[in-house]
């Protein structure tokens, strides 16, 4: 497959952060770029991308900030993924039925997808579904279970010192 | 989903003429590239890398040309996309968690992948597997019922002129 963005690891880490950060709070680009080592400009591409598809909110002013738009379950792995990566298929079909000696006179022989088109583009479908059965919420589970204690206090004791 | 190559569709539908060729026949790159009305050095390129995963022969010599390496029911869709487009996953993961104040002191907390990774992966397999369980005899089917009976039969004019 294609490598997707680069963004789209930083884009899920930045958004299962902010799953922590309470009610009436955000965090800025800037505490978020430094949880994870990214540069600010960076991530706020990212972030602006996020906040365009309707997956975080910017809180604007100087107490301004990301909070997440929803609740981690009503935002799907294909919401974080669709933000930063586009909507497009990764299948591109460009007719060539149409053309060569195999091609037909009469027009009206194309008014459906080629069949090839339309196989290609069900199993990107089983991607998009496999993502879409994904939200937030078993991320914060996961991480429940595996993020290391030690790891957990300390991005903890981040976001209470950088919430605002 | 990011773009796959545009090598995909062309190699999809040379394979599904291929299935065409009687045993012991073959067609030239020419003969395909004149088919599907695109450039000879463009689909050679796709048609030695179809070679390259055994998905297609080459057969050398002045009678040479391409013929399917096994049958069309041991074909999949995924082994001519993974012919064209390698078999890399998308999701690109540069352990972001590894980095910032959240990190670990202690290494071994990261003897198993980012659980985000494990989710971004399987969502791939997905794709993978919708694409493994469609084979170029399904092609086969489908043209069978929808192609139109005018190309169909064109397209087996030029097969049978152009194979060697
Ligand atoms: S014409 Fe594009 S996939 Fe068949
Ligand atoms: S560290 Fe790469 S996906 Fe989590």
């Amino acid at each position: 497959m294609r490598k997707m963005s680069d963004g789209v690891e930083a884009a899920l880490h930045s958004a299962l952060v902010l799953t922590a950060v309470p009610d009436g709070k955000v965090l800025t680009g800037r505490s978020l770029a430094t949880l994870h080592g990214v540069s600010e400009s960076y991530l706020l591409k990212h972030l602006r991308a996020l906040a365009a598809a309707g997956v975080i909110e910017a809180v604007p002013g100087p107490r301004g900030g990301y909070r997440l738009a929803r609740e981690p379950g009503q935002i799907t792995l294909l919401d974080i993924v669709e933000a930063i990566d586009g909507t497009e298929p990764a299948f591109h079909c460009r007719e060539i039925r149409r053309r060569g000696p195999g091609k037909a006179r009469d027009p009206c022989v194309y008014t459906s997808d080629c069949f090839i088109k339309t196989r290609m583009l069900a199993a990107e479908q089983a991607w998009r579904a496999a993502l879409r059965a994904q939200s937030l919420a078993d991320l914060v589970a996961d991480g429940e279970r595996l993020i290391d204690p030690g790891n957990k206090a300390a991005v903890a004791g981040f976001i209470a010192d950088e919430q605002r």
